[in-house]
């Protein structure tokens, strides 16, 4: 054994012994990550189970981007083969981002037209994420030795599907983290959150929570499509493809929605507050800490260096953005606006200026917007002097400071931190075996039941009923009134 | 200065000076507290924010029955004269107690038609109440001395109206307790949090949140009742006196609604999952603590000894109830239902049985009944059999411990403290006078935006101009063709 795994070893050891001895509920955690930022945000929480002792078992495909399966690390890796190539993967994800990037346009309708382009795009996609998920369920060996790991809870992305089918294949409790899904279908549909269109902007839509009259038209019209016209992946095959896994009648839907607990990956500085449901927690910001020094104000810049860059501008391969954030000359944050990297900026008190491309990066824009910590640039029709005077307008103009710190206090002033929450939740879905207390009682409706459309229609024929006694009773005292009437007159 | 205030005043400045030290927000808190067991719960708080160093000041009328105020205490009272007695006060509260007591009925329509009874008994105390909240609002002396003394928060209890219109008056923000209100109409209409009738049952209705058919349609009629018949207070009467004394039109709901956080005394373990805001704290069991240790069984009793009492069992005129429930040796615990008790019994996991007498008592016990913690017992209809066997079931049955132990679990197993939960909220809205941030968009939209019937009718509007326009165009065409029809037939 080599000296660096000694001493791995050895710090495992230790940590384990200190988790036995502090909170009591060391545990085995298997993990369905999706790649990417996703993972980045994922890879935090990661790094605290195993500080606190917990063995972490990351499985992912031949094909995944997740680089951290070749270096030494914390987590063990379980990976197994699929007939994707590593190209195939990130090129179906790059098309993917190519063409949804700039689908969110300012202009309302060829917004909810592009919502037709981005559900055939996402089932395209969907497909090859069903045939991943495919090769691993029949991969017999794996799954009996995932059972015989004896996995105290599967912490997935609900976003990439497959996390909910193994917890049931292996039978062990789900906590999901997820930023959104598209619509919050999931969310609504499978979380049972409800979703007031009035006041809570639907995701895509990048509308904010004061909406005037027409934008709460808009609102409603993007609920309509994505109640009865969007699904997030291609339904149908889904649910047959679960039911059949599974050996019963089930749909995707519902599969999802056995989850335990949803970490939800916003908080209330960032988020629009609205309704939530007990076992939803809000952990946005997990991954923010106190910056480490920095030796002056760079840029990352990996093409040719620009003849026009002044001696003033710095280009590096790669810089540590939260570091770059937390430095007390950063004056503001220029941002695609994903939500890793509006948090760092929150937790950092920097405005931002957002040029934002696709998925929720709009409405993530919209909300710091809303919150007067940032100006929004179109990115496909700004010329320079739009970006130069956005810059000049969040650095001079004191009110975007202000509230980009009153988000940082909203954000470093809470009861625990998100990470602690996320990682209190897990242990405590390991240690009882899930959480089913926090589980509403809406899970077993169905959806006429849970609007209450039986209730309503039984009370209503009640009244008719009785209005239809009332009358016949009516009509017939008031035949016989009038034939006695009638014959008193002839007499 | 006696020795006594001397060491007081020694202690105080000993815990301002550490509350400084630590989160730095010492502050100024005024309490509009209701009495008797809503008290209790109340001083829980107010110890420990006393312990953190900040000041309490209790604004009580001459009537009220809190006689904290006559013995040594850590919190400031200020006393304004009304023109009631005491015993006026408690007589009115008696009157009251007596007369909801037996009111839920175990048949469904008695229950309903008691609710009407209900409605002008509480009606009748809240005219006390409106005579104590004209009499301080109208205490000019008493009122400059508030607002000079610069509170940091009012920290009122929803049920016991006023606290709201002080707040207003004094221009601070306002954090309230509160167990329920009566058809949950202050947490639906001021607090805008929602309550399915399909899986949450109406409080008052002891109904649980898996229903059947026929609990739906009642849970429905019982919601339906509440927003349509039943109103809190004489709701005219109070909205006048409110937009007097503020000098503008107001209502009564809406000022409740500016409360800024709402710590409501229940949770996870006791009350049912259904939807919530992220103003609204679930902080039940609060007042609960690890047990102080006692002689042995005992009995509080305060009337003559029974000639048939064993000798095992011994009559005290006063025992402290959390010890004795923590007691190893305690096996059952015969309760009314109140939520202080169940909390306690909970923490100490001692299954129940319940002898529900009024208010929320019922719903309790139904809740720790769904849960498989309690047996409930009529005690209108029951024999002394009937409690036995209740009793023998409870502690024979190993069902009943075993979830009481569950629900104990949950009630300790939580990230921090209802305790601290409660204090921390406090003390945010202190620091930042306010927590505008957790404040969901749905206040400034009226009932009908809300549910948006303005944008239903809008878009069923638009589609009926489009159908009419086809239509039109359709018959216009249609009939033009028939013309020339007509016309080419005739020629």
């Amino acid at each position: 054994m080599s000296k660096m795994s000694m001493k791995w070893l050895s710090l495992l050891l230790l940590l384990q012994l200190t988790c036995y001895f502090s909170s009591g509920s060391c545990g085995k955690v298997l993990v369905w990550p999706v790649e990417f930022s996703h993972w980045m945000n994922m890879k935090a929480v990661l790094d605290e189970l195993v500080m606190r002792g917990h063995e972490v078992t990351v499985l992912i495909s031949s094909a995944s981007t997740i680089t951290d399966a070749n270096k030494p690390s914390a987590f063990k890796f379980e990976i197994f083969p699929v007939s994707l190539t590593k190209d195939d993967f990130e090129n179906a994800v790059k098309n993917l981002i190519e063409k949804w990037t700039y689908m969110a346009k300012s202009s309302f309708w060829t917004n909810v037209s592009s919502l037709r382009e981005l559900k055939s795009l996402i089932w395209e996609f969907s497909g090859m994420l069903m045939k991943i998920c495919k090769e691993v369920v029949s991969e017999k060996k794996l799954i009996t030795k995932l059972q015989e790991s004896r996995f105290d809870v599967l912490l997935a992305d609900a976003v990439g599907p497959c996390g909910e089918l193994l917890t049931e294949i292996l039978g062990i409790p789900l906590v999901y983290s997820l930023r959104f899904s598209p619509g919050f279908l999931f969310e609504k549909y499978s979380g049972q959150l409800s979703f007031p269109p009035s006041y809570v902007p639907v995701i895509l839509s990048a509308l904010s929570d004061h909406m005037t009259f027409m934008e709460r038209v808009k609102n409603m019209i993007y609920v309509l499509y994505f109640d009865f016209w969007f699904q997030t992946f291609d339904e149908k095959t889904w649910n047959e493809f679960y039911s059949e896994v599974l050996g019963r009648p089930t749909t995707f839907l519902e599969t999802v929605g056995k989850a335990d607990m949803w970490l939800i990956r916003t908080y209330w500085d960032f988020e629009f507050p609205r309704p939530v449901l007990p076992n939803f927690e809000f952990v946005g910001g997990l991954h923010c800490k106190p910056a480490k020094p920095l030796p002056k104000v760079l840029w990352r810049y990996d093409g040719k260096k620009p003849d026009t860059l002044g001696p003033n501008t710095r280009l590096y391969k790669w810089i540590p953005q939260n570091d770059l954030l937390g430095h007390p000359k950063t004056k503001a944050f220029i941002t695609h606006g994903g939500t890793n990297g509006i948090y760092e900026a929150i937790y950092h008190g920097i405005p931002m200026v957002g040029l934002p491309l696709f998925a929720d990066q709009p409405d993530n824009i919209a909300r710091v917007k809303a919150k007067g910590a940032a100006v929004r640039v179109d990115l496909e029709t700004m010329s320079a002097r739009d970006l130069l005077s956005a810059l000049k307008e969040v650095i001079n103009n004191p009110s975007y400071k202000e509230k980009a710190m009153w988000l940082s206090t909203i954000q470093r002033d809470q009861p625990i931190k998100p990470l602690d929450r996320a990682i209190f939740w897990i242990e405590f879905v390991m240690r009882h075996k899930g959480a089913k207390h926090l589980r509403p009682a809406a899970h077993n409706l169905t959806w006429f039941q849970y609007h209450s459309l039986d209730v309503i229609g039984f009370l209503l024929a009640c009244v008719a009923t009785v209005v239809f006694v009332i009358t016949k009773c009516f009509l017939f005292c008031y035949r016989k009134f009038a034939k006695t009437g009638k014959k008193q007159k002839r007499e």
